[in-house]
């Protein structure tokens, strides 16, 4: 058994009988799923019975850290929260950092697993292993800000951290996402998981410390952690001052920088007004998650004109484009105040900026009408006409409640051709790259288990050209598959199990992030894990993943691409002329299937299941 | 030397030199000032030189609470705050509840003294005796409820309690108040004197107790106010209920409900918008001030619409006056966004929406034209107009950076005779109720030391009907300066200077408050005050701030009307035909001078401070 680390407990709470119980975590569990994203999916699989609804109280929502949160390890206060999601069917899994994780594993947990559907609008206080049952009758319809105020306030101590949903979850929208501070598991709809739980709010408050097996060894792993992000040349000199938006100006540059819902790539340059220079003039402070030494959000507040008072942290580069390239708009104050709106309303910036631009190009097409829009003007550039539709989304009025079921649903519901226009892979809206001039990373898109999802397979090697494993061509369709399920199998257990920040990974460590893992793991927990291990653990829970998906229906037919992408090439810029066309895309999942030991039809062979013990 | 209630010490802060250093409080203090407001007034009279300018560095901020404050007294986490106002350049004086007076006298202090002016943006942060001088650079432009997150998070203590200002008190707007969660110290542009001094906030926490002289006293004492308390009729029944908003209905029908800027007051009938059942309809939850059992404040929030997701405490009954009835809106949604967003900007809700009602009065009648308005159709009504109007005071944008100097000075710079329907005493804008209809709270607008200031003397036997001391007629002018006289010096001693509430107190125990507020003193400070000595602690200060008016060129010609009061009738309702003429004036004048030992022109005799010790 691991002797440091975990804190060993899982916290299952049935919000139908108001009642919580412990659970150990199992070694076996530890050393094959690792935790955060590996624990939580692996339950999800376990429990879910096939073809539950998102929304039905048979749903789980579940918490989970990994074995280095709170114990000094640096950026390791990130969580996985995952159910299935409302918005794609499939398993739903976003992360987020904050002080909640850190403080979650100092309550002492590793794991929270929320069941069934309380009957009247709750919320759960959790204290030192007390876990209390609230009303949260009068915090209905609070944005996210108030409602950690008011919960604060009711339990008599300000310093409980807070995950809660706001006007959005309540209403069940599909791109709802939960919040702690201001940040956000964002993405697959989660926040109205919670809400369809009548779960307004988790506030945890803790003291312990996990313990370290090996303090010594763990120490050194530390140090050389903190050494690696010290001589990176990327982590402080840039990342630290500017944040994700550094890397407006070269996404731009590459001609990948998605604009105008996908439409007008390499066309639309904004770097004058949203880049990395408009950026810096706005920062006023940074924020740090809790145990990082960075502090890569770099707060931002319009300081005058119709937007002035604003403050968000960020907003991140993909939501300077899903509230900004993908709808048209560069005015830096217009999205930094659409960001804090969708924080407050409890909603994703990037569903609901990009289908907010699919709208817009519906608008723009005439396919959308005056009278759909309820006389908004919504077209590209018109950013208080984005604003107005964040809120009508979030609160399901007018043209919203059909936009904030996502653009798929929507396109299914607007019908007229509209379907093309929506830019999602299996109902998740496609992140900022344009992918069309990044293979690997479309790839990664096409076959995520989340949909189009960045961040479970980040082709860095694409993106910010580092030659590991090996020197890559982004327009080069060869080889790609074999990338991407590395990138998929190394950023899952690094990120996503062992919830280390991929940020500084990518920028400290990409070549030897497994062994970073593998020794700062093996030293908290006394698991002894060698970086190949660490690493088939990533690929077993992307494998489980896909066999959630499976039962669910998903298939090949699934791992695509919205048709623009597949028959309509970038006009303009560096990417000028790319796509990724039917045989292309075919030519990489038999690849990406092959190096996953999958079948044809992208099913985990038997042979497969067997390697990784399922 | 009192034993109890007191902490007895005083800090006072140098922001030029960034130190601070404690003083004591000396008996004599105590015994002729007893706390709060009376020892603020007393500490700006002694140390303040005549014509300072109310911005200039040499100015102070003083916060000062009661000996009652923290000792487990009933609504007394009051606390009052004071320095020379930068708005009617008078002694400017207001008081806020929540929590951080119970806060500041746990950390040990009776009275905070700011002096001088920081090079940069500060904050400072007490704790126990500790006082740290930090930068705020990363706050500057930050909105109030930010502000007070981002030092929470810094501090490392989200327990702290704060009052800070937010834009408007940056950019020394003469309306800008000073928030301690979403309460306001509101009136008289202290949060610009804060600004002036580049001080951003104070931060104050601590875990003192004041002692308590005679424990067996004071509980009975206290078991006898909470007894008196339970026994209103008023109070729990409907107060803690409804909150002041519930005298919406009253007020109207009695017909002196202030509206459009006083042009229609008895025309306009809002109760079914905002009335009782309209405010009772949006309340999620009520808000309780430290040690206050009743919890008066209903925070409402809007749950669909526009203005969706704000939500506010309150709107109190003047805030749906000032951003309500006067600037000619119903729309409850609309006045709790602007109520909230005046917090936020850190402004005061009153003399901002009545200085909005002006220029709209202005903009009808075409002495102000869309040219001057950049575009906004500034009507009675429109509250988008309002609403962006807040915005341009709070920053100084547009017509907001003449507006936001209060009407008073707006007018002298707009001229075009706009002078008449500024509505402001000594440059303060005046409350809710038309006076026209309440001769004794119109004498008091009129003779407040700090402007046109209801809570100075509050009215109560005319606006509610209490027969106490004596049975009043509101429209009759004579008695009025007696009475004026009496409720200046008992809400002055027992809610100023005691710090308690003056709703309870109007609520519970109207007819012995001085004996109410002397039995607790007594007993908490071991000071022996009989109900009558404690009344005159009420007159000296009344005195004092007379004296400081006088020194700073005021006299009889400023206890005044504007002119629409003095020539212009109430023209429908229950006060139809009422008006206070300047004859009126002149008689409750020379009453009211006559009563208070003053000479013809106002000026306190040598005989009547020599009788109060001065």
């Amino acid at each position: 058994m691991y002797k440091g680390g975990y804190t060993g407990r899982i916290l299952r709470v049935d919000l139908t009988s108001q009642s919580a119980k412990e659970e150990a975590i199992s070694e076996e569990l530890a050393k094959n799923y690792l935790g955060g994203a590996g624990f939580a999916i692996k339950y999800l699989y376990d429990e879910l019975k096939p073809g539950t609804p998102p929304l039905d109280k048979a749903n789980k929502l579940i918490f989970a850290v990994g074995p280095l949160t709170a114990t000094g390890a640096p950026c390791s206060s990130r969580m996985a929260v995952a159910a299935k999601s409302p918005l794609t069917n499939a398993v739903g899994m976003a992360l987020a950092g904050g002080h909640f994780p850190a403080e979650m594993k100092r309550a002492g947990y590793d794991m929270i697993i929320i069941e069934g559907k309380a009957e009247k609008p709750t919320y759960i206080a959790i204290k030192e292993g007390e876990v209390r049952f609230r009303s949260a009758e009068k915090l209905k319809g609070m944005m996210t800000t108030d409602t950690q105020l008011f919960i604060k306030e009711e339990l008599g101590d300000h310093n409980y951290r807070i995950a809660c949903i706001g006007p959005a979850g309540e209403r069940l929208v599909p791109l709802a996402c939960i919040v702690n501070e201001r940040r956000a598991a964002g993405r697959k709809g989660l926040g109205a998981v919670m809400g369809s739980k009548n779960l307004k709010a988790i506030a945890i408050r803790g003291h312990h410390r996990p313990e370290i097996a090996d303090a010594e060894k763990f120490k050194k792993a530390r140090q050389a952690m903190n050494k690696a992000m010290r001589d990176s040349e990327v982590l402080y000199p840039h990342f630290a001052k500017d944040g994700t938006p550094m890397i407006i100006d070269d996404m731009t540059k590459m001609g990948i920088y998605s604009a105008k819902n996908w439409s007008a790539t390499g066309e639309v340059n904004l770097v004058k007004e949203q880049g990395r220079d408009a950026q810096h003039a706005m920062i006023v402070t940074s924020a740090h998650c809790a145990d990082c030494p960075v502090g890569c959000t770099q707060v931002k507040l319009v300081k005058e004109g119709p937007y002035a008072g604003y403050l968000s942290e960020g907003p991140e580069f993909e939501t300077t484009y899903s509230l900004g390239s993908t709808v048209g708009v560069g005015y830096l104050p217009a999205i930094i105040a659409a960001d804090r709106l969708c924080d407050e309303y409890g909603i994703d910036t990037m569903s609901a900026g990009v289908t907010i631009g699919f709208a817009m190009e519906l608008y723009e097409r005439g396919l959308l009408t005056k009278q759909d829009t309820g006389g908004l003007e919504l077209k590209f550039g018109n950013h208080q006409a984005m604003i107005e539709m964040l809120r009508q989304m979030a609160y399901r009025e007018g043209l919203g409640a059909i936009l904030c079921q996502g653009s798929k649903k929507a396109a299914e519901k607007i019908g007229k051709g509209s379907e093309e226009y929506a830019m999602q892979i299996k109902g998740l809206e496609l992140p900022a790259y344009d992918v069309r001039g990044a293979k690997a990373h479309g790839l990664n898109y096409a076959t995520s288990y989340t949909g189009a999802d960045h961040n479970r397979g980040y082709a860095y090697q694409e993106i910010f050209g580092i030659p590991h494993p090996e020197e890559v061509d982004r327009f080069v369709i060869e080889g790609k598959g074999k990338l991407t399920k590395w990138n998929q199998d190394v950023r899952c257990v690094t990120c996503d199990c062992a919830t280390m920040c991929a940020f500084i990974l990518d920028m400290a460590v990409p070549d030897i992030a497994c062994q970073n893992t593998a020794d700062l793991v093996s030293a908290a927990t006394g698991m002894h894990l060698a970086a190949d291990e660490v690493q088939q653990i990533g690929e077993r829970i992307n494998n489980v993943a896909r066999l959630f998906n499976g039962r669910e229906g998903f298939s090949r037919k699934d791992d695509t691409f919205p048709k623009r992408i597949m028959t309509e090439a970038i006009k303009a810029g560096d990417s000028a002329g790319q796509l990724i066309s039917q045989k292309d895309l075919d030519a990489m999942l038999d690849e990406y299937y092959q190096a996953r030991g999958w079948d044809k039809n992208g099913k985990p062979t038997a042979a497969k299941l067997k390697e990784l013990g399922l």
